[in-house]
Order: C-alpha cells, then sequence, then structure tokens
C-alpha cells in the first residue's frame, strides 16, 4: 500500500490517503510536544515504539470485542487504518489521581480514586481542549446521545482490559486518553493511538513514570522509559 | 424567632442558629463580591431584594413541587429555613451562552444552546470551585448516584418553572446556579438563594441585564437592575 496525499499533520503523526479511499496510512514520528504545543522536543525512537506499542493493544482490543480503526502494521512507523471521521472529544479514563486532575480537584498524585473517572475534552486547541460534560457535547452537537453512551461503554472496557494485561508485566495504568472515530457505516471505532504518549504508565513495583510526563517535566530517561514499555509489551 | 450564635458567614448571607436545632435564620447582606472574591463591593438594597426575591420564588416551586428550604420570611432581610447540610456542589443550568460557558466553550454571548446544558462546581475556594463531572462528583464522594439524578431531576424541572414564570414579567432566564442541601431525615431539598446574584436575567425585549453581571462588568445601574426585577417580581 502507497502513501498518497498528506491529509493531516498532527502534533505526533502524519496521515495520508492511499488508493483506497476507505483506508488512510499513519505515519509515526519522533516529535513530542506538551501543554497544548507549548513545550516541542523529540523522542529518539518514539515513532516506531509507539506504532508498534498502539498497534499490539489494538490487537489485544479487538481481540477482546473492541471495534477499531487498526488493519495492518505496514512498517515500524506506518500503519495502515479505516478512515474514520473523528469525534472531537479527547475521552480519559483516570484510575489513580495524577496530572490536570491532581491539580484541579486537590488530590495527591498518585491517590487511588474510589471509581475510574471519565472525562470528556473538546478537541479544540484554540480553546486549550476544554473539559466538558456530555450536556456540553450534546449541546454542541459533538456527539449524539447514542454515540455518547458507547463511547462510555467500551472506554470502561478498554481500562478493564487494559488494566488487567498491563498489571501482568507489572505496569500500571493510572490513566490514558482515547479518541473514537466514525465509519462511513456510521459505526464507532476506536482511533488513534495508546502509547507512552497518551496514558500515564508507572512501573507497579517502583512507581517509576514510563510515559511522557519524564519529556513534560524534564525528568530525563525518557528514551528509555519508552524502550523499556515496548520491551515489556512486545518482549524485545 | 431569635438569632442565635452566628454558624456561617458567606459571600453575600449570614446564618445563625435558632432556638429549634433544625431551623437556622439567613440574614442577607448588601455585600457584593465577584470572581471568587477577588473583586468586593456593596450593592444597595441587595440584601433585602435578594431575601424577597428569593423566597417568592421558593414559594412559586414549592407550589410546583420542589421540595425547598424554606420556612418563612422574617423580615426584609431574614429567612427562617430548614437547616440543612449543603451537598458541595453549585448546580449550573444553562438555557443561552453567557460567562464562562461562553469563554470556555467559545459560544457567542446570547447564543442559544440546543439543549438546556447542567454543569457542576466542586464548591471549593481555595480550587477556584472547578468544573466536575458525575465521575468526579462520585470518585470525590460528593454526592451519591441517587442524589445527584435527583438533583439533576429537580435542575431541569426548576429551569422550566422558573423560565416559564419569568417569561410572564418578561425576562429571559439565561442561566443559574442552585446549591441543595440534606435534611437530617436524608431527603433532598433546594437550599441557598434564586436572586440576580445567582441567575442571569435579560430583559426579553431590550436585552437589558438585570443581573450581577452589572456588577461584574462596571455596567453601572446596578442597583436600578436589582430593584427592577423585585418591581416585576412582586409587583412594588
Amino acid at each position: 500500500m502507497e502513501k498518497g496525499e498528506m491529509v493531516y499533520e498532527g502534533k505526533a503523526k502524519k496521515v495520508f490517503r492511499t488508493g483506497d479511499p476507505n483506508l488512510f496510512i499513519v505515519s509515526y514520528k519522533d516529535d513530542a510536544t506538551a501543554f497544548n504545543g507549548a513545550k516541542k522536543g523529540t523522542i529518539r525512537g518514539k515513532g516506531q515504539i509507539n506504532n508498534r506499542v498502539t498497534n499490539h493493544l489494538m490487537r489485544l482490543l479487538e481481540s477482546k470485542g473492541i471495534p477499531t480503526h487498526f488493519v495492518r502494521e505496514l512498517s515500524d512507523t506506518d500503519t495502515l487504518v479505516k478512515k474514520v471521521s473523528i469525534v472531537p472529544l479527547e475521552v480519559i479514563v483516570r484510575n489513580i489521581a495524577a496530572g490536570s486532575l491532581s491539580k484541579r480537584l486537590g488530590l495527591g498524585e498518585g491517590e487511588k480514586l474510589a471509581f475510574p473517572v471519565l472525562e470528556y475534552c473538546y478537541k479544540n486547541d484554540e480553546l486549550g481542549d476544554p473539559l466538558v460534560n456530555e450536556y456540553h457535547i450534546r449541546a454542541l452537537g459533538l456527539a449524539g446521545r447514542e454515540d455518547l453512551e458507547l463511547i462510555a461503554d467500551y472506554s470502561f472496557k478498554i481500562n478493564s482490559i487494559l488494566g488487567e494485561y498491563l498489571e501482568s508485566v507489572h505496569i500500571s495504568l493510572i490513566d490514558f486518553k482515547l479518541e473514537f472515530g466514525k465509519l462511513p457505516s456510521g459505526d464507532l471505532v476506536l482511533a488513534d493511538e495508546i502509547s507512552p504518549d497518551t496514558c500515564r504508565f508507572w512501573d507497579t513495583r517502583t512507581g517509576e513514570k514510563l510515559d511522557k510526563d519524564r519529556f513534560r517535566r524534564d525528568m530525563g530517561g525518557v528514551e528509555d522509559a519508552y524502550g523499556e514499555v515496548q520491551r515489556r509489551l512486545l518482549g524485545e
């Protein structure tokens, strides 16, 4: 499958047309940004790691009944995916307080939440991806009631599947961000990526951070942490 | 009923014990604050207007089946209410985009929302009353699932009752903030106030603001606007 015209370039990925109007190629970059683009850098090898980790987890989720946009891994950094129209929401699932939740609600980083928390942010760089609730989403026409119920249902299932799997390789799933898309048929599928860029992964035994917070917070050892996630998940 | 010990002093009201452990006296002040206390001032006559307007609307809501903390008006500024334990949420209902919603979501002030929007903010001055959703509320233990469903149900009913009534006196109900409390029996009731301090009221015909935004935004005519609301609601 050959790359055609680039249709989108985001902070961490490019998307290209293919000869098939229903398929796109996603190409992962080493570029890293944080704080809505205010901080920029490069994480060597990240494109390859995030591509392979995402595909590994998408395959796991598909095997457990979650529909995804994943079709086939084309190379270390490129993946063939179904063309979707992205629902303009960042869907965040949180098991342990960290990051913006800790700051906003005054919870200690690492504090276990009594229940998993689902959050929606309106994907809009100009507005800084503001937190929205179901009523905002419906009033703004970002998603309908049925799609939103399915998104919540899938998100909690994904949390259970990933949490259990990651625990088996001694990684605690603190929180993560998902994006969903709609196929031309109208079916909702999981899209985007699941990687150390979009999840908080903490080593279950040492508490060491194995994710983008090392970049955000200038903690060093960024490449090593991403590599460690790849090793634990893909055994290489 | 005599005022006993003051148990609470807020930005706009004081609360006193009475001889009956299940009853409190609320005393409305002319003090006005905005932006989480950063702006301070006085609105002459506000205490009396907010007390009388609140009681008028609480009586209306009670007559339509909404339980409230209201017992009896004692004077122009003092009201006897049932003692409640306040649910630490600001419950906001919005019909038309204005204020923080406009800013956060990039909606023009005055834009009609496709559906009424319900928002919850965690009442916490230190954290700046952050926006929370149902999952945050449950994880933080701020309210249980059943109470939250009742709060949403009451809030939308209150919106319908007040909206229809205010329309009859040519006031558009743009948005408003409610607080709920629990009686010792565990029953949930509407508490706090419903006034130009806690609602956005726009003249239906001219669009003129008849609420605290005149104070927040230094628009002048604050006392006249509050007085106009009292005249339209109480005919005096």
